[in-house]
């Protein structure tokens, strides 16, 4: 008699929801909500405003999806993606502001805010950055109910919140190369996005499966994730991840939330 | 033997905190949180950042002054005074995020949101206008909480709270002139602000003992108030609410919160 | 021989173009300007960022196409959609910037601002409010130069530009129902918007050439009009801008701007 | 007989002016503006909102003060005091758009814009990042007529304006402590600044005559500066500046501006 848990591979599918402001649109929440997951909700900082975070958190509970603070630098011209030398006390308490104001809406929704992951230029910024990292978590603290916070494997951040003792869950990216280290081949260089769906898919299985990827330089490197990310913000976006997770269930992989 | 709790009038001292917003302040919040008995602190729409509000929740919560949502237009270049026709639905849903915002900054430092109290060109917007009193109740409730709302005696905003299930809140202003009528003087008319600290001091007192005030044009007219409001942005304003409280005090007044 | 000049319906075409704001787009820019001859440029208050300013006005410019301010209320998250109560004071002075403010990039692409066309709520208020509507002359004067003023016919805003000495330019819209009176139908009610690009070609043809519109409940009524409006912001904007300036000339209408 | 335009030492006084937002100020403008001979405006990104532009150039006009544009990275929540690291050509655009919008005011005036001078964090990064401070010279440049850019001297930024043919003007601060290398000594370190005001005037004049200051560890630096930044943003700012001017004009040094 075997053990089936120990023998599915488990994945979260997370993608980034919720990214308009007032007039403007980015991301096609309902056909992504049919695909992922995990929902990353932008809180108002980079993008979201209060309409919005309402409608994605009733569909996302509605849906069974989980919600997650997608917290940002404060930054609505540059989406977010300009890093800042923000001080590490307004910084926190930027960061519990965002979960503060998802919460109500999730709750309101019947749901809550189960996870916090760091958007852009932040994201990127407490893969290295031990203060603002430390910031990010002291304001995850603040917020109460020791949300888990999923990023980058190794990272500052996730070091931070273990210490803190705050549950982190790894994330891995199916469309992005990665060097033969297994941390992410920069955007700015050649091969580092991978543009083909058949290939993103194979990725997300190999991911799931193996807990191994192909280095863009050949080598096989070890990649652990809980949670793997697709983008919501290009075309066929949601189309995408779709597939991904078909892909992933026919290969045996059992697609299901991580909190 | 007498009913003390029936004979002894009681009322709340509230006031506006939290006004600043980065580098700028307004309101000498320490000064004025050893008067009142609640705060009506700005959640980051009209004035209010983060770490302001911060702040100003953990010395609140020190003091034991109740914490209330002093709710906004989303205008920081006008600080709310400038009266906007949201559409229903946005506004309800901006009335939620501020509080959201609020309350994770509160419940950290050990206390919660426990009432509502529209700012500036909403506050006097929600006298005569149903439909946008209707989405802040809406707002409200979506908050969940059933929030007492803080608001003018005989508004479209109480009418609309009550026929919500929401309790609502009376206040008055000592350093406002009334008309006849028992409603306010516009600001913009002569004689509209009681200037003289003793003047002030002296119909707190009337209207926390008598639920009486003389108007602009000497009759007297009745005002029920359960919250007395003092204006903390002038200089000066944080000592006369101190005068207020203590010739309140002197006078056999229980100040005290009302929720 | 007969003097064409004196015969020839000219019409201007306008469109709203560089509504976007950071990472968001809204319109199809490059399409638009192959069309329009003078482009209402976004200039922060409502939408449009300082590089998407410069590169519309360097685009307008490569192409001859005059550039106007798209003057609005200082609104981001409402578009600039939500009417607001800003002291006659403040709006001249926010006027006035964002002019200045398009100027520079215009001026730097080698073209200049030519003219002045408030957006959205704006557009809307000055029709009939007095106050805002000599606010926004007296922030137009102040940037100088004279610029001419498009907007509805009758308007308080060209009634006060005039007032001033300032040009004013009628505007039309093909896309749009008329009242018997020769006004707008509200967007409310229901055949307010013609969503037929022939209809709205032929409407086009007639209001230049025959200075008259059938009315929604039947009627023709006269309609003078320097300029027609195409909208910009939904799919299929720019195609049916190409259609309508083909159907223009094709009838023998003259497209030409009007400074 | 003497030449003494020769021997006479020149300083120009600048402040930064305007730094207020909406309903919060600042600076005391008007006493400034009667200390001063050049004012940084704040153009509405760290701070500086369109009315507190008109007046500041009025006044500016009137008293023959210079009007200068001081730019900032746009964060009106951290006062232009948070790096940014914004994409050069985001940067040069949002330089050129803050130009334009103070010239309209200063035009209309009666005045212009005649200089630059970065705020802040801005200020600070453009002393070593070599591609932000080309691109706050390409939008200089961009806006037209050569404008002067005021900064330390030696930094990259007045490397890059003199590549580009622009004037620099180099500026030197009294209330700010130097190493022995000619340099500011960080805010951060003891000592590094000089709240004295005696020993302020004292430095001003030396800089002045002496183009030399006592560094914090007691070797005597050569300062070169033709103008002298006195801070306007502290209580007893604009008392300070006035009793600087006095004391340089009392020791013999021409007070004017550098234009």
């Amino acid at each position: 008699m075997t053990d089936t848990t120990a023998t599915t591979p488990v994945l979260d599918l997370n993608a980034d929801l919720g990214e308009g402001f007032g007039r403007w649109r980015l991301t096609d929440d309902d056909a992504l909500l049919s695909a992922v997951t995990s929902a990353n909700v932008a809180c108002g900082f980079h993008a979201g405003d209060p309409s919005t975070m309402r409608r994605v958190c009733e569909r996302a509970a509605e849906r069974g999806v989980r919600i997650g603070a997608q917290v940002s630098y404060r930054d609505l011209p540059g989406f977010g993606r300009r890093a800042m030398d923000v001080p590490a006390d307004e910084l926190a308490d930027e960061i519990t502001y965002q979960i503060g104001a998802l919460q109500v809406f999730a709750r309101a929704a019947g749901s809550d805010v189960t996870y916090v992951k760091p958007h852009g230029a932040l994201y990127n910024r407490v893969v290295t950055d031990a203060e603002q990292a430390a910031a990010v978590v002291a304001g995850v603290l603040r917020a109460g109910g020791d949300l888990p916070v999923l990023g980058l494997p190794g990272s500052r951040l996730h070091e931070a919140a273990a210490r803190a003792g705050l549950p982190v869950v790894a994330e891995a990216f199916a469309d992005r190369a990665y060097t033969a280290l297994g941390t992410l081949v920069s955007r700015r260089e050649p091969g580092a996005l991978i543009a083909d769906p058949d290939a993103v898919i194979a990725r997300s299985v190999r991911i799931a499966r193996d807990r191994s990827v192909t280095a863009l330089t050949g080598e096989e490197v070890g990649v652990r994730a809980r949670s793997l990310c697709v983008h919501g913000d290009t075309p066929g976006a949601a189309l995408l991840a779709r597939r991904v997770r078909e892909g992933l269930e026919a290969a045996g992989v059992r697609v299901e939330a991580f909190a």
